[in-house]
């Protein structure tokens, strides 16, 4: 069969030999004679994937003491009314920075609980950019809400400023694309389905310390401490999708670790980016100071164009190329996973399509 | 290897051809050339699996016009709260029937949200029967909350009497294991990780009528008319566990349906019954008329002999017989997947075992 490179948004391409060994535990696991499918998530085995996984997020991330590693169900979507339900009093306040479609939702499900504050937007420019932290936060707030990247926009925080708050960052679509300083942050969230596993499963990293003081009583199933009381188990976990996220994070370890794979990162996007703005048809989407080195958004001016781009790309093996309704054009996902061989193919692909129709 | 018999009461046995499919699946998926744990919620060959399995489950179960079947994340613990969240009005009244651990649970959640009568309890004989449901419900009731099957204590309802009021049933164990009358029920739900699937998605069918009337604002992802308006795919659903389902329930399908796995259930616990009733050290603990077809519970008087029978059961590749702590014991869990080979091994160990030792 035709290799194929999976350019797709999420769920996203994972690494090969993770897909393998997924193959093998669903016909049978450990020495267990059992599929991993069937096996109680009670059973040794599973508990060791799920110690296993939380170590290697702490020592891939460098999660300092007070900080508690989950993994739950729901995305990133019910992280948008957990982290307020959790952390924000009725009568508190809470930032929003507001940087495209999934910062919105998530500042929508936040009004239910407290008081919003958008303290920036890039709505004005169809969040082709970002607006940056403003200075001054509200002092009185209990954190400052950042989407890290902007799956749909194209745009991802270098850094993350030194503010006076807590930072809650959702980073499911940039989550162990680069090392972080995790001291900055209050709560993490990131649905599985781009960097780190199939979809099923969400990590959550919280400082332990902020919870339990936003003064309501919280559904038991939206409560992070019974979870971190219950060690992930407080019901039966997504055993599945944590043991994907395991076999990613022993490759991610194996790979070199975040460092290693910020700069193959960079070195993916940096030629890719190039080979945009090389070309006479295609132009980026982003912001040049704010773009993601995870989804790369570009256009061409003609319509016509974008569906023989689609259809030089798919004969070439490369799939899920089409830009998200919002932007339009393409969209390039790059997630870790994605080999340099796959951006190559991309950017022959470009320079080719370039050449015969400039 | 020695063939296993899985008796886990979730996540649990589930037919062998699924787990090959689904291992073929993660490394290539229809013609895709893309693992199944990769490819996009939208793409037109998930979508197609989605459409499919609730295709099925309509048709299995005979679900009537009027209601949504939707497959949502979070096990049936989410659903004790998203329950009385879209249904219980915060003036409003429901009744729950206690019958174990796990309509507890359903229960105490409902308190968060509105006025909770127990209107039964079993609770006096550590739940080792079914109470019944009492004539008379306080008829300002939204909805009577029943567990059709006590996973734990090894009880089911073998019928569902009818009431003046709309069951809401937590069918998580024992779903598809027989026909049920959908018309008596305002909402079911079952966690997929016993009859349906591996652990990861939870099915729920639902009266569309009975929503929008609980005057309160839903967050997002508990709102269950969000996920109808979505369906299913509000969010990034959990693929890999709705494709899982869709396996289970082909494979139903093919079995013949309910009524013929009815008739399968009803022989395999019987001729597992009458073996430790036969018995000399063994006892069941479930008062007989209330036996569940699924979850068959037994002890035997002396704590040494525990050990030796479950010594000998691990021996024979009968796996995950130990029971629940609250109940001790034993606990063999006999779902839809298991074969007439598995309950035949289970009763030589049985018989073996009592001669040895009576």
């Amino acid at each position: 069969m035709k290799k194929v490179f999976n350019f797709s948004a999420g769920p996203a391409i994972l690494p090969t030999e993770v897909f393998e060994q997924t193959a093998d535990a669903c016909r049978s696991f450990s020495k267990s004679g059992l599929s991993i499918l069937e096996m109680s998530h009670r059973s040794k085995e599973i508990i060791a994937v799920m110690d296993e996984a939380i170590a290697l997020v702490k020592e891939l991330l460098g999660v300092p003491q007070g900080y508690q590693v989950l993994f739950l169900q729901g995305g990133a979507s019910l992280q948008f009314s957990m982290v307020p339900y959790n952390l924000l009093p009725q009568t508190g306040k809470a930032v929003y920075i507001d940087t495209g479609v999934w910062a919105k939702k998530a500042s929508k499900e936040a009004k239910l609980f407290g008081d919003v504050v958008v303290a920036a937007s890039s709505s004005d420019k169809n969040y082709n950019y970002l607006p940056g932290i403003p200075q001054n936060l509200p002092a009185d707030a209990v954190y400052c809400h950042v989407t890290s990247n902007n799956t749909i926009f194209g745009t991802q925080m270098s850094h993350f400023p030194k503010i006076s708050l807590p930072y809650v960052a959702d980073m499911s679509s940039d989550i162990f694309s680069r090392p972080i300083d995790v001291s900055q942050f209050g709560l993490i969230y990131a649905g599985a389905q781009k960097n780190l596993a199939c979809a099923g499963t969400t990590l959550v990293i919280v400082r332990e310390d902020l919870l339990g003081k936003a003064g309501r009583t919280i559904p038991s199933m939206l409560d992070y401490k019974i979870h971190i009381e219950g060690e992930s188990m407080f019901n039966t976990p997504p055993v599945i999708s944590i043991y994907v996220s395991l076999l990613t994070l022993r490759w991610l370890k194996k790979t070199g670790g975040l460092v290693a794979l910020e700069q193959h990162n960079k070195a993916k996007a940096g030629k890719l980016y190039d080979a945009i703005d090389n070309s006479k048809l295609f132009t980026g989407t982003a912001n040049k100071a704010d773009r993601s080195l995870m989804n790369v958004t570009f256009v061409t001016q003609t319509p016509e164009l974008e569906e023989a781009f689609l259809a030089l790309a798919k004969e070439r093996g490369l799939d899920g190329l089409k830009g998200h309704r919002s932007v339009g054009g393409f969209r390039a996902s790059i997630y870790n996973a994605m080999p340099m061989e796959g951006i190559d193919a991309l950017v022959s692909a470009l320079q080719d399509f370039d050449r015969a129709h400039a």
